[in-house]
């Protein structure tokens, strides 16, 4: 015997997911700002521990909404996380999605500095939005942030994937080199995935984490979703 | 104090990652043709319920492998599906990865039929490949197989996402329009996603399927990935 189906209208399904993942969820009680966030994480992965693994920094979601509110940048270290972005809701505030992995100009650069891709595309990104600090560069205040570039939307590091990439983002930062607005670290996997986690944890930029060992390239997606949608003030919750 | 970094090679991690993730399934035998599989679809989560979660229909692997060496077409549900796919290595056989669900075509049929993009895609990738059983049509059975295509590489549907895609191939296979050679069916979500993968496992049809509510656009990716470096013989475990 065939389990029935249930009849949903297609428009309805993602709204009647969202309900089932709030019964589940039960008694629990979130911050309303990053409630959303942690359902469209289950939503996507089915996966109830997001519940408990993400990490917000002070203030993270609300600086995430503004930043796509004026037309940020999201750079992610997949064409895979790219993929999942809704580019055409983003793309309504002026925001686009960036991915440098496949760029003839980052495999050169990994191949000359004997490092990954990954590495070399958080370079590319960081470029994109440097930032000179007086803490790294003992220069008077009035004279820092001479490297801005003419595009000054905001900008969104995505890590979905590369422990790497993390690693050298929270490098960049250190150095007063990399300034993002927001940094989503969620890169899965086995190794240095958790010390890369706390290190972007640590740098003193606004970001959302997932703690542990998950996270990926769906999840990197659906947290920017997440934020995009609330950025309409359609939670989609 | 921030945890140490592990000191691996850029080339050596998904190595040293399969190492980990074998080591913590301790005792745990799996066939060996499956275990790949599973290995990698644990690598692309973190998420160790996969070790129990897959089901192969007697076989699949071997025929999902062969049908990689014959140049196989692989249809993805989702766009993210398809960026995730080693597309390069499935090239070295021939093949390629297609996802209708952004063609102009596509959207019109939805339209049309009143139904969604994801149905239409698969009613698409059925053109592809579709059959004349002698149960479906009651013709004898040298009459059959001619709406076979000029094209006649094998296909693989690999549904990450829609549980609606998988009903739709389900419900094709039945009525003898659509012949797939193997099935990837692991939508994930909380509304018909059982149901159809249910349905799929008892079409008749070499399947893989992720039971219960798991899977997602990664795991689709990371099991056709798998298959690939199967189809070399290397696999990457």
């Amino acid at each position: 015997m065939l389990e029935e189906l249930e009849q949903v209208l297609p428009g309805d399904i993602e709204k009647r997911s969202f309900e089932i993942i709030t019964e589940e969820l039960g008694e629990r009680t979130f911050d309303p700002l990053e409630e959303p966030i942690i359902k469209r994480c289950i939503h996507t992965s089915a996966d109830f521990d997001y519940a408990d693994q993400l990490y917000f920094s002070p203030g993270a979601v609300k600086i995430g909404i503004e930043a796509i509110k004026k037309g940020a940048r999201i750079v992610t270290d997949t064409n895979m996380g790219k993929a999942g972005v809704n580019k055409t809701a983003l793309g309504k505030f002026g925001g686009e999605v960036l991915c440098f992995m496949a760029d003839e100009d980052v495999a050169e650069a990994a191949k000359r500095e004997g490092t990954t891709r990954a590495v070399a595309s958080v370079k590319k990104a960081a470029a994109l939005k440097a930032a000179e600090t007086a803490e790294a560069t003992g220069k008077p205040k009035e004279e820092l942030g001479k490297r801005r570039q003419a595009d000054d939307r905001p900008l969104i590091l995505a890590v979905g994937n590369a422990p790497t990439a993390l690693i050298e983002a929270y490098e960049l930062i250190q150095k007063g080199r990399f300034a993002p607005d927001l940094v989503i670290g969620v890169p899965v996997g086995f190794v240095n995935v958790i010390p890369a986690k706390e290190r972007i944890m640590q740098a003193g930029v606004p970001c959302i984490v997932a703690r542990g060992r998950k996270g990926g390239s769906n999840i990197a997606a659906a947290i920017c979703n997440a934020l995009i949608y609330m950025s309409f003030n359609k939670t989609k919750v």
